[in-house]
């Protein structure tokens, strides 16, 4: 038995056999055979089972992450079966005498070399197919486990360096119970997986990949941060009670599925959900989501070999609003870069890609793919509430900018006679410093900002929030944030628009009830944190709260501010 | 002829001939050889020749830069003369018959990986220099031209991709007129060094490095960024001319050198400079200087084999406080990390190194190297006015933190009888957004504050300031930027502090009107834009700015703000 602590990533808790997700050594050794004849049918097994398992995959894809998710495998098997890829390893085996996994490297390497130095982003995605395909092949040629999260059929808990978005992609809710990594944070983009797939995790562990073999049983309790791995008997009774009571707790929860969000004192503001494709709707409204307030829609993008039509997008987003209603949804525009990259866009590298080109800054220049995006958005405006935001405003003149294209590819929908709401509420993301900091100017011309506090932290501490080294100055509880948040709250209100929030802050239980003292009109957050915040809300008094303002605002640390909160609130 | 643009980064005009700073192509053969005393012949005069050079080297780095900087090339210099070192090569080529070429890279290749495995920080540092020292040795072997910036013995115009601090650290002023490079910026390195060198430099002219042949004539316009290959008779007239006037100007500045620095309404602030090392304070007195305001201290950690000694520091420290007098010097403790990395502490690789483990965040993990120099600067401090500040100070933890070090340290001293002085100050840099947001707080704990902008800007606008993808954002104008600035301002002074500031914006002839009417009580710049500053500043109303501020504060772009500056100043 062995415990570890990491950082509680998505709540539950998740008792199953260890599953590693690692990638087997591929290395080869070239030989001599005395016949083709068996490196060739050895060949052709191999790309068979391939076959098979891509097949699989790519439908577990469709039916957990929708169309798009699925896409990146077609072209996968693609791959598998186009003569001009097989043809060529075949005369190398004959020719050469050489073993098929020699073949088969050789032959790989030079189309994708071939393919890389092309400049043409379509046949640079093909290389990278090609890359994906050959090690799935190779590994079946070697006889070595080739991962395949899609094929689990038995329940497991996952446990893995870091989830990749492909990896993500194909996990089946059915088996995979939960999840812990070695690196990662609650921002990371495996953790916002597991809240949005309701899958319990613990991430950044540090040494779990190291420390659990292969068919172990390990306890992964989201709720605390805990892993613990070959549990004695008394854990294993102890943690399946924590489940009963997690699942209690969740019905209790549940029964204010309906119900709207008022503080004690009868101060109404809204809850409502972050989300990544329409298949995350459901969740929004098992959850009781009283609207989406930030749609993420990098993931149309991402997973695939190209961008992602007008048509595509339109669907996708007017897939949301028609199943959201009369309520709200946020679509937050193309944020790209950073840690989010496009193969198929060829972004430079950058030494520091959080304060690099980015989000608007790269829509702004790209505004090719910018206006593809916006015409989809207002041609799905008309099936629902739709408001947009730009995400990394910096200044006014970005802003002026972003929002001078979204006006005119509009007249250009009008002119073709294509309807369009009147209504869309044209919001920012506040996630710069300096846009916080001017607050005021913006609220003259924005209908709305949404603060996000994930971005709004890093920067503003100047601490990379993927560097474990300086984590601990990741600190919602600054009182600078306190400080920047009430800037912009008052400045929305100043002007009479409304200030949301949707960074991981707004749905932190310490966080609520600052921002509610604060006079936060929305809180956005992951699906199944909107229940227990509230649950939360509805025991609080705005009143009260609001009259630590001062206070809270002129404290020194985010300790005093913390230690503030848990006494006010009995935490 | 033909004409680039680029950042100017340190004024002046330079004509002369291109000088190509790039490492040639070094790839070897290995060869079959009959006789293996020509090739052992070989070697000894390319060991020979790199001794010359080096020791030239050496002597030429001590005199400009000091000993510090010299001690690099003698580490060199013992590589070339280890008998560990050099009979292995010839074992080599006796007993293989190889060519010295083949010998020197397979002996240094395994001497270096052997020393790179160890894990000791001195013996890695001693792989770099086997490195360094071979190439030098190679190039000689293959008879290319291997650049020596510290060998120039007539007038050029050195042409790089970039320098590094260990090619800065050869320049002679003598002949080395101007520089221009690729990349960097106003606050890159290279440009720093030349504003402290006083050489004419353009700094980011993205393709000087293919447009210059070596010895072609070229035209260095550090004022208004302009560079110019075979420039036409006209041109160079017209730039003798610019260059006459800019000597004429120098010399109506110099007649304020020991003047005040006083707006036309009799308001009084301090003038000071940025210094690397001791040497830099001729050039502090020569442009009437009224104290340091900011004493870069890494220059001591840079370009050795390990860190300085407390001696070391303590004779450096104690040299500038001596030179200054009665007049304030700021000491800047360690910044090392981000874009400035030492080999010898083995620092992790980081995605974002600007939002990294850098500064005072090392420093209070690695105390063992802070407390050293705290020592150093302690018992410096009885020889001049010091003034203490630790950079990169998000959260008042981390200042009470690095305080209690610095007063254990003093208490410690004086237990052993050293004298330190008690008058000492201790103060930040203002250089992360939350700390300017929180100004209020810490001023009631600081002693100063310094506005560190360079860093300031890139945080609050989430823009890299050596990325020219988004260099667009480096806006010292902005509104968000004015607004921290004055919150600092008004918080030092609401507690009886001073506040300064210490980057680029503090000697911008823009900015200065600006922070005049703020009410900033000290600008610490290049020692020679101090008096152009204090020119500039004779000619202000600091009554007249302050009346401007609300307005200026509630202004929306940096573009409203320089406009509304330019005319109200006549620029």
């Amino acid at each position: 038995m062995s415990n570890l602590r990491g950082i509680a990533a998505s709540s539950g808790i998740a008792i199953a056999k260890v599953y590693k997700l690692a990638v087997p050594d591929l290395t080869i050794e070239q030989k001599t055979v005395e016949n083709p004849e068996v490196e060739i049918n050895r060949l052709s097994q191999a790309l068979e089972v391939s076959k098979q398992e891509l097949e699989i995959i790519k439908e577990n894809a469709k039916k957990s992450l929708g169309d798009e998710h699925a896409e990146i495998f077609s072209a996968h098997l693609l791959v598998l079966s186009d003569p001009e890829m097989i043809h060529p390893i075949h005369d190398k085996i004959k020719s050469e005498k050489v073993n098929a996994e020699a073949a088969l490297e050789e032959t790989a390497n030079m189309f994708i070399n071939m393919f890389k130095a092309m400049d043409n982003e379509y046949m640079r995605e093909r290389a990278a197919d090609i890359q994906d395909v050959t090690k799935r092949v190779m590994a079946h040629l070697l006889n070595v486990t080739f991962p395949n999260p899609a094929l689990i059929d038995e329940e497991v808990v996952i446990v893995a360096e870091d989830l990749t978005p492909s990896d993500t992609a194909q996990l089946n809710k059915q088996f995979v119970k939960g999840f812990t990594t070695n690196i990662g944070g609650r921002t990371s983009h495996s953790a916002i997986m597991a809240r949005s797939l309701e899958i319990p995790a613990v991430v950044g562990t540090k040494t779990i990949m190291s420390d659990a073999k292969e068919n172990d049983l390990i306890i992964v309790d989201g709720i605390d941060g805990d892993v613990i791995l070959n549990p004695t008997e008394e854990q294993i009774t102890s943690y399946k009670q924590k489940h009963a009571e997690f699942e209690k707790q969740k019905e209790i929860w549940a029964q204010l599925k309906d119900e709207p969000t008022i503080s004690s004192d009868n101060h109404h503001v809204e809850l409502v959900a972050n989300i990544g494709t329409p298949e995350d709707v459901t969740g929004v409204v098992n959850n009781g989501g009283e609207g989406v307030g930030l749609y993420r829609t990098e993931f149309l993008y991402m997973g695939k070999s190209k961008l992602p039509t007008e048509e595509e997008q339109y669907e996708a987003y007017k897939s949301v609003l028609e199943q959201m209603g009369d309520k709200p949804v946020v679509v937050r525009t193309l944020d790209i870069g950073g840690d989010k990259e496009l193969s198929y866009l060829k972004l430079p590298e950058e030494m520091n890609p959080f304060l690099g080109f980015r989000a608007i800054r790269l829509c702004l220049e790209r505004d090719d793919i910018f206006r593809t995006q916006l015409r989809a958005l207002l041609r799905a405006s008309v099936y629902g509430n739709l408001k947009i935001m730009f995400p990394m405003i910096a200044t006014l003149d970005e802003f002026r900018q972003a929002k001078a294209l979204l006006l005119e590819e509009k007249d250009n929908l009008k002119s073709e006679g294509t309807v369009v709401s009147d209504d869309i509420e044209i919001g920012i993301m506040v996630e710069i410093p300096s846009t916080a900091v001017i607050a005021r100017q913006f609220a003259k011309e924005v209908d709305f900002f949404s603060i996000g506090t994930n971005d709004l932290i890093q920067y503003t501490m100047a601490a990379d929030r993927m560097n474990e080294r300086v984590s601990y100055l990741y600190q919602p509880y600054h009182p600078a944030i306190l400080n920047l948040v009430n800037n912009v709250i008052e400045a929305a209100h100043a002007e009479g628009k409304w200030a949301g929030m949707c960074g991981e802050m707004a749905g932190d239980s310490i966080a609520i009830p600052i921002l509610l003292g604060l006079g936060l009109d929305e809180f956005s957050m992951s699906a199944t944190s909107i229940l227990p915040a509230r649950t939360q809300i509805r025991g609080l008094s705005k009143q009260e709260l609001a009259s630590y303002k001062e206070q809270l605002l002129s404290m020194s640390t985010a300790d005093e501010v913390e230690a503030f909160i848990r006494e006010k609130t009995n935490q």
